[in-house]
């Protein structure tokens, strides 16, 4: 395969540009491909200078403006036509780049996605699929925040695209689809997952039927479809429950000298265990549905996050997710 | 205070009649009120023959039929008058009991509690609520699964009930109330949380805006409100994610006997920590909304529960919540 060309957002995230630009030069020693470094040039220059990188393989392609967390996106990304953000996507578009990642504001990279890269036709909506933890590898689980509100039909939708990546990302064919749900019967749920339910059950899909949420982290399905606010509902309190649990943990450990020498032995075997249970979303979430591929990175993003959302988009590509989306809708 | 007797059901929940006769007679040791158990005599004759306990304060109220998990709540309440959740809601209903518990099927409950028992004034839907545990004290979650689909005035409904709720029962002036939402900003959510959080900045609640998921267990707000949906979702993923946690942990230790020493020395200090997040819900969840108290106790309940169930019945009862909850709306 080619050289790719993935364009990254230097300007989006609580941790912009420091860490963004970090982890654009610690991917260049995993892969082959071409980075494309957007924002401030002055910023994101004056960042690069602290390290020694191949410049051959970081090109960088100014944008003055930056969009802010609580902007309203779709007044953002309108005016905004020389943000960081905007101008990424429009490489994308020219062709200049075959991705795009941003850890900025979530909408208004969906907004300026939509707008400038344009829906998969037989897509209503684009959602974000997120990969995460469970106790027997990786479920799917989309939308994670797209779309707040949704029509059964978007949920449809969502689990064909899954399904797609599922079983070319993870190479697990025919992959197990849910819904999630707060009964395993059909006739449970609200309005939503009800007429979705119904829906399904005419697919070709996989369609194991309702997945209930205390069942997940068994690993229930392979793809869970949901709409936008339970999926971000689900990630986000699981992303905080295991802080919590690790401080705790840590605090009741802390109260004894024998519990604290106790910890300490069981690192070794634990180490493997919390790194698995990461529910910070490290390699992004890319946005299914799209003509052309976007990834979020988490607000959050460490230089680590950034290294994960230029693998996986390698992979994205690699596979051919959108043809293969393209094809299936 | 004197003697209140508290009808329970001893036919609903994955194990009645067994677990549920049990906890009755426990439930004696440690309260001075008087039990009416409905169901089949015969049965609850027998479970009761195993056990020694004083037999002026239990009684039994026969109920010859069982409605099940599965069954539609509106038809089985409507056919199934000689079962024991509507017999034990009429003895309610007559002044006969004080309160009454089921670990039976939740939507017949409510359906048979509104029909039976009635709303109170100025409720348009009673609502779930269960105290779930995080790192500073537990947060009251609510509504929990009495209403999967949820209009902006229930939930400003289940944030004035809740503050009476977490006022009297936690003993916290002024509690916080939040909405359980994806995003801080007010205009972040799906269409319910944004119009409910415009709603709730109207009211004399100590309303601090939207709690995002990710915050839940830092403590965020002591009364959360969300629709049944979101909030049985919540409630079960937690309840799965401890489970599931504690079977990761321990099957990590167990690769190495180096770890399986460390973990002998870690347990006693571990132990409060382990039962401080218990998500199973030890102590049922009130409807909040209803002229009188109807408890549902997990599906899944032992006797624990059950002696839990109970003593929560005496608190709620003691507290008066009811007629407050009535001042208040």
């Amino acid at each position: 395969m080619d050289k790719i060309k993935i364009a990254v957002d230097c300007m989006g995230g609580d941790n912009a540009p420091g860490e963004i630009v970090k982890g654009c030069v610690e991917a260049l020693k995993t892969h082959e491909d071409i980075l494309i470094l957007v924002g401030r040039s002055e910023i994101i220059s004056k960042e690069l200078s602290a390290y020694s990188y191949d410049k051959n393989r970081i090109e960088i392609v100014d944008a003055r403006e930056v969009i802010a967390t609580d902007e309203v996106p779709t007044v953002a990304i309108r005016k905004k036509k020389n943000s960081s953000m905007v101008v990424g996507l429009n490489l994308v578009k020219e062709g200049k780049a075959s991705a795009f990642i941003s850890a900025g504001n979530t909408g208004a990279l969906l907004t300026g996605a939509t707008v400038i890269i344009g829906r998969i036709k037989g897509v209503e909506r684009p959602c974000l699929a997120t990969l995460i933890p469970t106790e027997k590898g990786p479920s799917l689980l989309m939308d994670v925040g797209a779309n707040a509100d949704c029509k059964p039909s978007y949920l449809v939708q969502f689990a064909h695209m899954g399904a797609v990546y599922y079983e070319n990302i993870m190479g697990k064919e025919n992959p197990r689809v849910g819904i999630v749900n707060i009964g395993l019967e059909e006739e449970k749920g609200n309005q939503l997952t009800k007429e979705a339910h119904q829906l399904l059950k005419e697919t070709d899909l996989n369609f194991i039927g309702n997945a209930e949420a205390r069942d997940i982290m068994s690993n229930v399905a392979d793809v869970l479809v949901c709409d936008g606010f339970v999926g971000n509902i689900l990630l986000k309190f699981g992303e905080g429950f295991v802080s919590s649990l690790f401080r705790l943990i840590k605090g009741a450990i802390m109260t004894s000298i024998v519990s604290k020498i106790g910890a300490l032995l069981c690192v070794k075997s634990l180490k493997g265990l919390v790194k698995s249970l990461d529910y910070s979303n490290v390699n992004g979430a890319p946005f299914l549905g799209l003509n052309s591929l976007v990834v979020k990175a988490h607000g959050s993003s460490d230089s680590r996050a950034v290294v994960g959302a230029i693998s996986q988009c390698r992979s994205f590509i690699e596979k051919d997710i959108v043809n293969k989306i393209k094809e299936k809708m």
